[in-house]
Protein backbone atom coordinates (compact mmCIF):
# COMPACT_ATOMS: atom_id res chain seq x y z
CA UNK A 1 0.00 0.00 0.00
CA UNK A 2 0.73 3.13 -0.65
CA UNK A 3 0.77 6.66 1.16
CA UNK A 4 1.36 9.94 -0.69
CA UNK A 5 1.53 11.99 2.45
CA UNK A 6 4.40 11.58 5.31
CA UNK A 7 2.72 10.94 8.90
CA UNK A 8 -0.69 11.52 7.19
CA UNK A 9 -3.22 12.31 10.75
CA UNK A 10 -5.36 9.54 9.13
CA UNK A 11 -2.70 6.66 8.18
CA UNK A 12 -4.36 3.96 6.33
CA UNK A 13 -4.22 1.11 7.99
CA UNK A 14 -6.63 -1.90 8.85
CA UNK A 15 -7.75 -0.30 12.35
CA UNK A 16 -8.93 3.23 11.12
CA UNK A 17 -10.14 2.77 8.10
CA UNK A 18 -13.86 1.71 7.35
CA UNK A 19 -13.97 -2.31 5.39
CA UNK A 20 -14.85 -2.10 2.08
CA UNK A 21 -18.35 -2.66 1.54
CA UNK A 22 -19.50 -5.89 -0.28
CA UNK A 23 -21.28 -5.62 -3.63
CA UNK A 24 -22.61 -8.42 -5.96
CA UNK A 25 -20.36 -10.84 -7.99
CA UNK A 26 -17.82 -13.10 -6.39
CA UNK A 27 -15.46 -14.06 -6.55
CA UNK A 28 -14.53 -9.85 -7.03
CA UNK A 29 -13.14 -9.12 -10.56
CA UNK A 30 -10.80 -6.14 -11.24
CA UNK A 31 -14.08 -4.73 -13.10
CA UNK A 32 -16.28 -5.49 -9.76
CA UNK A 33 -14.07 -3.00 -8.11
CA UNK A 34 -14.15 -0.15 -10.52
CA UNK A 35 -17.78 -0.91 -10.96
CA UNK A 36 -18.19 -0.20 -7.37
CA UNK A 37 -16.29 2.66 -7.15
CA UNK A 38 -17.51 4.18 -9.90
CA UNK A 39 -21.03 4.13 -8.07
CA UNK A 40 -19.81 5.99 -5.29
CA UNK A 41 -20.29 9.56 -6.58
CA UNK A 42 -20.60 10.62 -3.40
CA UNK A 43 -23.93 10.01 -2.72
CA UNK A 44 -23.73 8.12 0.02
CA UNK A 45 -25.77 4.86 1.08
CA UNK A 46 -25.56 3.66 -3.10
CA UNK A 47 -25.52 -0.23 -2.92
CA UNK A 48 -22.49 -2.01 -3.21
CA UNK A 49 -19.99 1.63 -3.67
CA UNK A 50 -16.68 0.99 -2.84
CA UNK A 51 -15.13 4.03 -0.75
CA UNK A 52 -12.69 2.55 1.05
CA UNK A 53 -9.16 1.08 0.30
CA UNK A 54 -8.77 -1.58 -2.47
CA UNK A 55 -6.01 -3.58 -0.44
CA UNK A 56 -7.48 -7.19 -0.34
CA UNK A 57 -9.87 -6.17 -3.09
CA UNK A 58 -10.39 -8.28 -6.12
CA UNK A 59 -7.29 -10.74 -5.45
CA UNK A 60 -4.99 -11.68 -8.33
CA UNK A 61 -5.63 -8.70 -10.12
CA UNK A 62 -3.34 -6.17 -10.77
CA UNK A 63 -3.59 -2.79 -9.22
CA UNK A 64 -1.93 0.35 -9.85
CA UNK A 65 -0.99 4.01 -8.38
CA UNK A 66 -2.50 7.26 -10.80
CA UNK A 67 -0.44 10.10 -11.46
CA UNK A 68 -2.73 12.18 -13.95
CA UNK A 69 -0.63 15.43 -15.00
CA UNK A 70 -1.52 18.14 -18.25
CA UNK A 71 0.08 16.89 -21.76
CA UNK A 72 2.42 19.96 -21.03
CA UNK A 73 4.52 17.82 -18.55
CA UNK A 74 3.69 13.96 -20.06
CA UNK A 75 7.28 14.09 -21.87
CA UNK A 76 9.18 14.74 -18.82
CA UNK A 77 7.48 12.18 -17.03
CA UNK A 78 7.44 9.45 -19.04
CA UNK A 79 10.97 10.41 -19.35
CA UNK A 80 11.39 10.33 -15.89
CA UNK A 81 9.48 7.22 -15.41
CA UNK A 82 12.07 5.51 -18.32
CA UNK A 83 15.18 6.36 -16.06
CA UNK A 84 14.06 5.36 -13.34
CA UNK A 85 12.10 2.39 -13.95
CA UNK A 86 12.41 0.33 -10.26
CA UNK A 87 10.50 3.56 -8.05
CA UNK A 88 8.48 4.50 -11.44
CA UNK A 89 7.19 1.24 -13.46
CA UNK A 90 4.89 2.10 -15.76
CA UNK A 91 1.68 -0.31 -16.51
CA UNK A 92 -0.29 2.28 -18.25
CA UNK A 93 -0.58 5.21 -19.85
CA UNK A 94 -3.28 7.11 -21.19
CA UNK A 95 -3.85 9.40 -24.76
CA UNK A 96 -3.81 13.10 -23.90
CA UNK A 97 -7.06 13.89 -22.45
CA UNK A 98 -8.23 10.47 -22.69
CA UNK A 99 -10.36 8.82 -19.55
CA UNK A 100 -9.56 5.10 -20.88
CA UNK A 101 -6.45 2.68 -21.05
CA UNK A 102 -7.80 0.07 -22.73
CA UNK A 103 -5.18 -2.44 -22.08
CA UNK A 104 -5.52 -2.32 -18.67
CA UNK A 105 -9.26 -2.91 -18.75
CA UNK A 106 -11.88 -2.20 -21.29
CA UNK A 107 -14.74 -0.80 -19.09
CA UNK A 108 -12.73 1.05 -17.35
CA UNK A 109 -13.20 5.14 -16.71
CA UNK A 110 -9.93 6.69 -14.97
CA UNK A 111 -12.13 9.73 -14.18
CA UNK A 112 -14.54 7.80 -11.80
CA UNK A 113 -12.92 4.13 -11.04
CA UNK A 114 -11.25 4.72 -7.89
CA UNK A 115 -12.61 4.88 -4.89
CA UNK A 116 -11.28 8.07 -3.77
CA UNK A 117 -8.90 10.81 -5.33
CA UNK A 118 -6.66 13.87 -4.60
CA UNK A 119 -6.54 16.67 -6.26
CA UNK A 120 -3.39 19.30 -5.97
CA UNK A 121 -2.92 22.95 -7.31
CA UNK A 122 0.58 23.67 -7.28
CA UNK A 123 1.94 21.24 -5.44
CA UNK A 124 -0.93 21.82 -2.80
CA UNK A 125 -4.00 19.05 -1.22
CA UNK A 126 -7.23 21.22 -2.54
CA UNK A 127 -9.79 18.26 -2.19
CA UNK A 128 -10.14 14.36 -2.14
CA UNK A 129 -13.26 13.56 -4.07
CA UNK A 130 -15.00 10.15 -4.86
CA UNK A 131 -14.72 11.35 -8.40
CA UNK A 132 -12.73 13.62 -10.67
CA UNK A 133 -15.18 13.71 -13.68
CA UNK A 134 -15.98 17.58 -12.85
CA UNK A 135 -12.32 17.76 -12.40
CA UNK A 136 -11.54 16.27 -15.68
CA UNK A 137 -9.97 18.64 -18.67
CA UNK A 138 -9.14 17.40 -22.24
CA UNK A 139 -5.33 18.31 -21.87
CA UNK A 140 -4.65 15.47 -18.71
CA UNK A 141 -2.69 12.30 -19.39
CA UNK A 142 -2.98 9.30 -16.97
CA UNK A 143 -0.06 7.52 -15.82
CA UNK A 144 -0.33 4.31 -14.10
CA UNK A 145 2.63 2.52 -11.88
CA UNK A 146 2.59 -0.84 -10.93
CA UNK A 147 2.10 -1.49 -7.30
CA UNK A 148 3.95 -3.50 -4.43
CA UNK A 149 0.62 -5.69 -3.86
CA UNK A 150 1.00 -7.61 -7.19
CA UNK A 151 4.79 -9.18 -5.59
CA UNK A 152 3.16 -8.92 -2.22
CA UNK A 153 0.52 -11.43 -3.53
CA UNK A 154 3.18 -13.52 -4.86
CA UNK A 155 5.49 -13.48 -1.97
CA UNK A 156 2.52 -14.65 0.35
CA UNK A 157 2.05 -17.44 -2.05
CA UNK A 158 5.12 -18.58 -1.50
CA UNK A 159 5.10 -18.44 2.09
CA UNK A 160 6.94 -15.56 2.79
CA UNK A 161 5.48 -13.49 6.13
CA UNK A 162 5.11 -10.24 5.91
CA UNK A 163 4.62 -8.61 9.15
CA UNK A 164 2.64 -5.90 7.88
CA UNK A 165 0.26 -7.47 5.84
CA UNK A 166 -0.43 -9.87 8.95
CA UNK A 167 -1.04 -6.65 10.84
CA UNK A 168 -3.01 -5.17 8.73
CA UNK A 169 -0.54 -2.58 8.47
CA UNK A 170 0.72 -0.20 5.74
CA UNK A 171 4.13 -0.68 4.56
CA UNK A 172 6.57 1.10 6.27
CA UNK A 173 8.37 3.48 4.01
CA UNK A 174 11.84 5.69 4.07
CA UNK A 175 13.13 8.49 1.91
CA UNK A 176 16.45 7.35 0.55
CA UNK A 177 19.82 9.58 0.19
CA UNK A 178 19.71 7.58 -3.47
CA UNK A 179 19.27 10.03 -6.06
CA UNK A 180 16.64 9.89 -8.97
CA UNK A 181 17.59 10.66 -12.25
CA UNK A 182 16.19 14.02 -13.40
CA UNK A 183 13.94 14.77 -16.54
CA UNK A 184 12.73 17.95 -16.92
CA UNK A 185 11.65 19.31 -13.88
CA UNK A 186 11.07 16.37 -12.01
CA UNK A 187 13.49 15.02 -9.53
CA UNK A 188 14.48 13.86 -5.98
CA UNK A 189 15.08 11.15 -3.76
CA UNK A 190 13.80 8.17 -4.16
CA UNK A 191 11.66 6.03 -1.29
CA UNK A 192 11.51 2.52 -0.64
CA UNK A 193 9.40 0.15 1.23
CA UNK A 194 10.89 -2.11 4.17
CA UNK A 195 9.49 -5.60 5.11
CA UNK A 196 11.67 -7.10 7.63
CA UNK A 197 12.65 -10.56 6.40
CA UNK A 198 15.02 -13.55 7.88
CA UNK A 199 17.71 -14.26 5.87
CA UNK A 200 16.24 -17.08 3.95
CA UNK A 201 12.96 -15.47 3.74
CA UNK A 202 15.17 -12.47 2.46
CA UNK A 203 16.94 -14.30 -0.19
CA UNK A 204 13.70 -16.15 -1.20
CA UNK A 205 11.80 -12.78 -1.90
CA UNK A 206 14.87 -11.62 -3.57
CA UNK A 207 14.08 -14.19 -5.82
CA UNK A 208 10.30 -13.96 -6.10
CA UNK A 209 10.46 -10.38 -7.02
CA UNK A 210 13.12 -10.41 -9.76
CA UNK A 211 10.12 -12.28 -11.63
CA UNK A 212 8.07 -8.96 -11.38
CA UNK A 213 10.41 -6.31 -12.91
CA UNK A 214 7.04 -4.27 -13.87
CA UNK A 215 5.89 -3.55 -10.00
CA UNK A 216 9.43 -2.48 -8.72
CA UNK A 217 11.27 -5.64 -9.15
CA UNK A 218 14.19 -7.15 -7.08
CA UNK A 219 14.79 -5.37 -3.82
CA UNK A 220 17.64 -2.26 -3.88
CA UNK A 221 19.02 -2.64 -0.93
CA UNK A 222 19.15 -5.17 2.15
CA UNK A 223 20.62 -5.13 5.40
CA UNK A 224 22.32 -1.77 5.92
CA UNK A 225 20.25 0.93 6.42
CA UNK A 226 22.40 4.28 7.22
CA UNK A 227 23.96 3.57 3.25
CA UNK A 228 20.98 4.92 1.90
CA UNK A 229 20.69 7.34 4.41
CA UNK A 230 18.13 6.08 6.91
CA UNK A 231 18.60 6.89 9.72
CA UNK A 232 16.35 5.77 12.26
CA UNK A 233 14.83 2.27 10.71
CA UNK A 234 11.79 2.55 13.64
CA UNK A 235 10.68 5.96 12.19
CA UNK A 236 9.49 5.55 8.81
CA UNK A 237 8.79 8.34 6.49
CA UNK A 238 5.83 7.17 5.43
CA UNK A 239 3.36 4.61 6.10
CA UNK A 240 3.41 2.52 9.58
CA UNK A 241 6.49 1.59 11.31
CA UNK A 242 7.42 -1.93 11.49
CA UNK A 243 9.73 -3.92 14.22
CA UNK A 244 12.85 -5.67 12.76
CA UNK A 245 13.95 -8.41 14.83
CA UNK A 246 16.99 -9.26 16.15
CA UNK A 247 17.28 -12.48 13.81
CA UNK A 248 16.00 -9.97 10.38
CA UNK A 249 17.24 -8.09 7.70
CA UNK A 250 15.24 -5.02 6.76
CA UNK A 251 14.73 -5.57 2.95
CA UNK A 252 14.35 -2.52 0.72
CA UNK A 253 12.13 -1.83 -2.77
CA UNK A 254 11.79 1.03 -4.71
CA UNK A 255 8.37 2.17 -3.75
CA UNK A 256 5.66 3.62 -5.91
CA UNK A 257 5.62 6.57 -3.67
CA UNK A 258 8.58 7.87 -5.14
CA UNK A 259 7.13 9.49 -8.14
CA UNK A 260 4.10 11.02 -6.43
CA UNK A 261 6.94 12.68 -4.27
CA UNK A 262 8.79 13.99 -6.69
CA UNK A 263 5.88 15.21 -8.25
CA UNK A 264 4.29 17.03 -5.29
CA UNK A 265 8.41 18.96 -4.78
CA UNK A 266 8.01 19.46 -8.33
CA UNK A 267 4.52 21.57 -7.92
CA UNK A 268 2.73 21.48 -11.12
CA UNK A 269 0.07 23.83 -11.41
CA UNK A 270 -2.47 20.77 -11.96
CA UNK A 271 -1.96 17.28 -11.14
CA UNK A 272 -4.72 13.88 -9.46
CA UNK A 273 -3.38 11.44 -8.30
CA UNK A 274 -4.97 8.17 -6.21
CA UNK A 275 -5.58 8.26 -2.12
CA UNK A 276 -3.75 6.40 -0.31
CA UNK A 277 -4.39 3.02 -0.59
CA UNK A 278 -7.62 3.30 -2.73
CA UNK A 279 -5.76 2.08 -6.20
CA UNK A 280 -7.24 1.08 -9.81
CA UNK A 281 -7.61 -2.46 -9.49
CA UNK A 282 -7.37 -3.58 -13.36
CA UNK A 283 -8.19 -6.56 -15.77
CA UNK A 284 -4.70 -8.04 -16.06
CA UNK A 285 -3.37 -10.63 -14.03
CA UNK A 286 -0.64 -10.65 -11.39
CA UNK A 287 0.80 -13.53 -12.77
CA UNK A 288 0.94 -11.82 -15.87
CA UNK A 289 3.49 -9.37 -14.95
CA UNK A 290 5.86 -12.50 -13.70
CA UNK A 291 8.76 -12.40 -16.82
CA UNK A 292 9.40 -16.07 -15.37
CA UNK B 1 38.01 -23.63 -4.77
CA UNK B 2 36.73 -25.92 -1.98
CA UNK B 3 39.26 -27.14 0.51
CA UNK B 4 39.08 -30.60 2.29
CA UNK B 5 41.24 -30.13 5.08
CA UNK B 6 40.73 -27.25 8.23
CA UNK B 7 43.41 -24.89 8.37
CA UNK B 8 46.14 -26.91 6.01
CA UNK B 9 49.50 -26.56 6.72
CA UNK B 10 49.75 -25.88 2.81
CA UNK B 11 46.66 -23.70 1.98
CA UNK B 12 46.16 -23.33 -1.56
CA UNK B 13 46.40 -20.16 -2.76
CA UNK B 14 48.01 -18.61 -5.59
CA UNK B 15 51.13 -17.38 -3.57
CA UNK B 16 52.08 -21.19 -2.45
CA UNK B 17 50.47 -22.95 -5.19
CA UNK B 18 52.79 -23.34 -8.26
CA UNK B 19 51.49 -22.06 -11.18
CA UNK B 20 49.95 -24.11 -13.75
CA UNK B 21 52.27 -25.35 -16.75
CA UNK B 22 51.17 -24.34 -20.48
CA UNK B 23 50.11 -26.67 -22.81
CA UNK B 24 49.61 -26.68 -25.95
CA UNK B 25 46.41 -25.87 -27.61
CA UNK B 26 45.18 -22.61 -27.33
CA UNK B 27 42.53 -21.41 -25.87
CA UNK B 28 42.13 -24.49 -23.24
CA UNK B 29 39.49 -26.81 -23.26
CA UNK B 30 38.05 -29.38 -20.31
CA UNK B 31 39.78 -31.87 -22.72
CA UNK B 32 43.01 -29.82 -22.72
CA UNK B 33 43.58 -29.81 -18.91
CA UNK B 34 42.37 -33.33 -18.63
CA UNK B 35 44.90 -34.85 -20.91
CA UNK B 36 47.45 -32.39 -19.08
CA UNK B 37 46.89 -34.02 -16.15
CA UNK B 38 46.95 -37.21 -17.28
CA UNK B 39 50.15 -36.51 -18.29
CA UNK B 40 51.63 -36.10 -15.16
CA UNK B 41 51.29 -39.31 -13.92
CA UNK B 42 54.31 -38.97 -11.65
CA UNK B 43 57.30 -38.56 -13.60
CA UNK B 44 58.62 -34.94 -13.59
CA UNK B 45 59.44 -32.89 -17.05
CA UNK B 46 56.79 -34.05 -19.13
CA UNK B 47 55.99 -31.52 -21.05
CA UNK B 48 52.84 -29.77 -20.91
CA UNK B 49 52.24 -31.62 -17.31
CA UNK B 50 49.71 -30.06 -14.95
CA UNK B 51 49.87 -31.01 -11.39
CA UNK B 52 48.82 -28.12 -9.84
CA UNK B 53 45.54 -26.09 -9.25
CA UNK B 54 42.66 -26.09 -12.37
CA UNK B 55 41.74 -22.26 -11.07
CA UNK B 56 41.98 -20.72 -14.22
CA UNK B 57 41.95 -23.64 -16.20
CA UNK B 58 39.92 -23.63 -19.37
CA UNK B 59 37.76 -20.62 -18.48
CA UNK B 60 33.89 -21.66 -19.55
CA UNK B 61 34.44 -25.59 -18.45
CA UNK B 62 32.22 -27.11 -15.56
CA UNK B 63 34.62 -28.26 -13.06
CA UNK B 64 33.76 -30.80 -10.51
CA UNK B 65 34.45 -31.82 -7.03
CA UNK B 66 35.49 -35.73 -6.93
CA UNK B 67 33.72 -38.26 -4.23
CA UNK B 68 35.21 -41.95 -5.02
CA UNK B 69 33.27 -44.76 -2.27
CA UNK B 70 32.96 -48.34 -2.65
CA UNK B 71 29.98 -49.23 -4.14
CA UNK B 72 28.15 -50.26 -1.28
CA UNK B 73 27.85 -47.05 0.44
CA UNK B 74 27.02 -45.67 -3.13
CA UNK B 75 23.21 -45.86 -2.70
CA UNK B 76 23.29 -44.18 0.58
CA UNK B 77 25.62 -41.67 -0.78
CA UNK B 78 23.30 -40.91 -3.10
CA UNK B 79 20.34 -40.85 -0.84
CA UNK B 80 22.70 -37.88 1.21
CA UNK B 81 23.10 -36.13 -2.48
CA UNK B 82 19.60 -36.65 -2.85
CA UNK B 83 18.25 -34.87 0.22
CA UNK B 84 20.74 -32.54 0.42
CA UNK B 85 20.95 -30.31 -3.24
CA UNK B 86 22.35 -27.06 -2.28
CA UNK B 87 25.93 -28.49 -0.28
CA UNK B 88 25.69 -31.80 -2.61
CA UNK B 89 24.57 -31.28 -6.63
CA UNK B 90 25.58 -34.48 -8.15
CA UNK B 91 26.23 -33.18 -11.80
CA UNK B 92 27.55 -36.65 -13.06
CA UNK B 93 27.78 -40.60 -11.32
CA UNK B 94 29.58 -43.63 -12.88
CA UNK B 95 28.55 -47.03 -13.54
CA UNK B 96 30.73 -49.33 -10.75
CA UNK B 97 34.08 -50.37 -11.38
CA UNK B 98 33.99 -47.41 -14.52
CA UNK B 99 36.28 -45.12 -14.40
CA UNK B 100 34.71 -42.92 -17.04
CA UNK B 101 31.33 -40.84 -16.86
CA UNK B 102 30.56 -40.02 -20.66
CA UNK B 103 27.98 -37.16 -19.56
CA UNK B 104 30.51 -35.18 -18.39
CA UNK B 105 33.58 -35.82 -21.35
CA UNK B 106 33.80 -38.16 -23.66
CA UNK B 107 37.77 -38.51 -23.14
CA UNK B 108 37.40 -39.14 -19.73
CA UNK B 109 39.46 -40.82 -16.86
CA UNK B 110 38.52 -40.18 -13.38
CA UNK B 111 41.94 -42.23 -12.37
CA UNK B 112 44.37 -39.95 -14.45
CA UNK B 113 42.59 -36.97 -15.29
CA UNK B 114 42.71 -35.14 -12.16
CA UNK B 115 46.11 -33.22 -11.12
CA UNK B 116 46.31 -34.38 -7.82
CA UNK B 117 44.27 -37.00 -5.83
CA UNK B 118 43.60 -37.56 -1.91
CA UNK B 119 43.54 -41.53 -0.78
CA UNK B 120 41.97 -42.47 2.24
CA UNK B 121 41.65 -45.28 4.25
CA UNK B 122 38.90 -45.08 7.49
CA UNK B 123 39.03 -41.50 7.27
CA UNK B 124 42.97 -40.57 7.26
CA UNK B 125 44.81 -39.81 4.39
CA UNK B 126 47.44 -41.92 3.28
CA UNK B 127 48.25 -40.58 -0.08
CA UNK B 128 48.34 -37.72 -2.49
CA UNK B 129 49.40 -39.32 -5.40
CA UNK B 130 49.08 -37.79 -9.25
CA UNK B 131 46.95 -40.76 -10.85
CA UNK B 132 45.18 -43.23 -8.65
CA UNK B 133 45.19 -45.95 -11.44
CA UNK B 134 47.15 -48.59 -9.07
CA UNK B 135 44.26 -47.45 -6.36
CA UNK B 136 41.88 -48.27 -8.58
CA UNK B 137 39.41 -51.14 -7.79
CA UNK B 138 36.22 -52.70 -9.62
CA UNK B 139 33.82 -51.75 -7.43
CA UNK B 140 34.44 -48.05 -7.05
CA UNK B 141 31.56 -45.48 -7.66
CA UNK B 142 32.28 -41.83 -8.77
CA UNK B 143 30.63 -38.62 -7.62
CA UNK B 144 31.32 -35.79 -9.28
CA UNK B 145 29.78 -32.46 -7.40
CA UNK B 146 29.02 -29.38 -8.70
CA UNK B 147 31.95 -26.74 -7.80
CA UNK B 148 31.37 -22.98 -6.96
CA UNK B 149 33.35 -22.16 -10.07
CA UNK B 150 30.46 -22.13 -12.11
CA UNK B 151 28.86 -19.78 -10.81
CA UNK B 152 31.78 -17.09 -9.80
CA UNK B 153 32.61 -16.99 -13.41
CA UNK B 154 28.96 -15.87 -13.79
CA UNK B 155 29.25 -13.38 -11.15
CA UNK B 156 32.57 -11.94 -12.33
CA UNK B 157 31.19 -11.39 -15.58
CA UNK B 158 28.16 -9.35 -14.52
CA UNK B 159 30.18 -7.29 -12.36
CA UNK B 160 30.37 -8.65 -9.40
CA UNK B 161 33.65 -8.07 -7.29
CA UNK B 162 35.02 -11.45 -5.26
CA UNK B 163 37.46 -10.63 -2.92
CA UNK B 164 39.34 -13.57 -2.64
CA UNK B 165 39.58 -14.02 -6.74
CA UNK B 166 41.14 -10.70 -6.81
CA UNK B 167 43.57 -11.12 -3.90
CA UNK B 168 44.36 -15.24 -5.59
CA UNK B 169 43.71 -16.37 -2.58
CA UNK B 170 40.65 -19.53 -1.57
CA UNK B 171 37.22 -18.79 -0.67
CA UNK B 172 36.57 -18.30 3.42
CA UNK B 173 35.03 -21.78 4.45
CA UNK B 174 33.10 -22.42 7.87
CA UNK B 175 31.44 -25.62 9.19
CA UNK B 176 27.86 -23.73 10.26
CA UNK B 177 25.30 -25.07 12.56
CA UNK B 178 22.94 -26.25 9.80
CA UNK B 179 22.72 -29.75 9.40
CA UNK B 180 22.64 -32.04 7.05
CA UNK B 181 19.81 -34.40 6.16
CA UNK B 182 20.99 -37.84 6.98
CA UNK B 183 21.12 -41.28 4.72
CA UNK B 184 22.68 -44.03 5.83
CA UNK B 185 25.67 -43.36 7.97
CA UNK B 186 26.34 -39.75 6.26
CA UNK B 187 25.31 -36.88 8.80
CA UNK B 188 26.89 -33.84 9.64
CA UNK B 189 27.32 -30.24 9.37
CA UNK B 190 26.55 -28.01 6.16
CA UNK B 191 29.69 -25.96 5.28
CA UNK B 192 29.17 -22.61 3.48
CA UNK B 193 31.71 -20.79 1.75
CA UNK B 194 31.64 -16.61 2.09
CA UNK B 195 31.32 -13.90 0.07
CA UNK B 196 32.04 -10.12 1.34
CA UNK B 197 29.01 -8.25 -0.95
CA UNK B 198 27.96 -4.75 -0.74
CA UNK B 199 24.03 -5.25 -0.67
CA UNK B 200 23.20 -4.25 -4.16
CA UNK B 201 25.85 -7.12 -4.95
CA UNK B 202 24.54 -9.45 -2.91
CA UNK B 203 21.00 -8.80 -4.62
CA UNK B 204 22.69 -9.47 -7.79
CA UNK B 205 24.97 -12.39 -6.97
CA UNK B 206 21.50 -13.89 -5.50
CA UNK B 207 19.70 -14.03 -8.82
CA UNK B 208 22.94 -14.60 -10.64
CA UNK B 209 23.45 -18.04 -8.60
CA UNK B 210 19.69 -18.98 -8.48
CA UNK B 211 20.33 -19.43 -12.40
CA UNK B 212 23.00 -22.22 -11.38
CA UNK B 213 20.97 -24.85 -9.25
CA UNK B 214 23.91 -27.35 -10.56
CA UNK B 215 26.12 -25.49 -8.54
CA UNK B 216 25.00 -24.86 -5.15
CA UNK B 217 22.39 -22.09 -6.52
CA UNK B 218 21.45 -19.35 -4.70
CA UNK B 219 22.49 -18.46 -1.55
CA UNK B 220 21.08 -20.03 2.11
CA UNK B 221 21.82 -17.00 4.13
CA UNK B 222 22.89 -13.63 4.17
CA UNK B 223 24.01 -11.05 6.80
CA UNK B 224 23.92 -12.60 10.44
CA UNK B 225 26.58 -15.39 10.73
CA UNK B 226 25.59 -15.74 14.25
CA UNK B 227 22.68 -17.65 13.55
CA UNK B 228 23.86 -20.04 11.42
CA UNK B 229 26.44 -20.58 14.27
CA UNK B 230 29.44 -18.94 13.11
CA UNK B 231 31.14 -17.25 15.91
CA UNK B 232 34.13 -15.11 14.38
CA UNK B 233 33.49 -14.04 10.34
CA UNK B 234 37.56 -13.31 10.30
CA UNK B 235 38.26 -17.10 11.76
CA UNK B 236 37.21 -19.32 8.24
CA UNK B 237 37.27 -23.39 9.15
CA UNK B 238 38.60 -23.96 6.16
CA UNK B 239 40.31 -21.82 3.37
CA UNK B 240 41.49 -18.39 3.35
CA UNK B 241 40.41 -15.43 5.83
CA UNK B 242 38.53 -12.28 3.89
CA UNK B 243 38.11 -9.26 5.30
CA UNK B 244 34.00 -8.35 5.61
CA UNK B 245 34.00 -4.29 4.97
CA UNK B 246 31.89 -1.74 7.13
CA UNK B 247 29.30 -1.36 3.88
CA UNK B 248 29.28 -5.07 2.88
CA UNK B 249 27.58 -8.10 4.26
CA UNK B 250 28.48 -11.65 4.30
CA UNK B 251 27.13 -13.93 1.69
CA UNK B 252 27.11 -17.33 2.21
CA UNK B 253 26.35 -20.40 -0.33
CA UNK B 254 26.33 -23.89 0.49
CA UNK B 255 29.58 -25.59 -0.18
CA UNK B 256 30.88 -28.80 -2.23
CA UNK B 257 32.94 -29.60 1.29
CA UNK B 258 30.31 -30.22 2.96
CA UNK B 259 30.31 -33.96 1.72
CA UNK B 260 33.69 -34.38 1.93
CA UNK B 261 33.77 -33.27 5.25
CA UNK B 262 30.80 -35.33 6.45
CA UNK B 263 32.54 -38.47 4.44
CA UNK B 264 35.63 -37.61 6.54
CA UNK B 265 33.74 -37.90 9.30
CA UNK B 266 31.97 -41.26 8.05
CA UNK B 267 35.42 -42.69 7.70
CA UNK B 268 34.53 -45.40 5.04
CA UNK B 269 37.40 -48.08 4.73
CA UNK B 270 38.26 -46.54 1.45
CA UNK B 271 37.76 -43.37 -0.66
CA UNK B 272 39.47 -41.04 -2.96
CA UNK B 273 38.41 -37.47 -3.32
CA UNK B 274 40.70 -34.70 -5.16
CA UNK B 275 42.87 -32.81 -3.63
CA UNK B 276 42.52 -28.61 -2.85
CA UNK B 277 41.57 -26.93 -5.66
CA UNK B 278 42.66 -29.97 -8.39
CA UNK B 279 38.86 -30.37 -9.99
CA UNK B 280 37.99 -32.68 -12.83
CA UNK B 281 37.31 -30.39 -15.61
CA UNK B 282 34.74 -31.45 -18.02
CA UNK B 283 33.49 -31.37 -21.49
CA UNK B 284 30.61 -29.20 -20.35
CA UNK B 285 30.09 -25.64 -20.84
CA UNK B 286 29.29 -23.47 -17.40
CA UNK B 287 26.38 -21.72 -19.43
CA UNK B 288 24.62 -25.17 -19.62
CA UNK B 289 24.01 -25.19 -16.17
CA UNK B 290 22.12 -21.58 -15.95
CA UNK B 291 18.27 -22.87 -15.88
CA UNK B 292 17.55 -19.58 -17.26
Amino acid sequence: MEELYTRDPRPVTSSTQPKIEPWTGSPATGRDVRLAARRADGHDGRRGALTATTAGAAPGYVQGNLVVLPASMAADFLRFAQRNPKPCPLIGVSEPGSRTIPELGLDLDIATDIPKYRVWRHGELTDEPLSVAEHWRGDLVSFIIGCSFTFEEALLSAGVPLRHVARGANVAMFRTSIPTHPAGPFRGPMVVSMRPLRPADAIRAIQITSRYPAVHGAPIHIGLPGDIGIEDIGAPDYGDPVEVKADELPVFWACGVTPQSVIAATRPDFAITHAPGCMLVTDRRNTEYAII
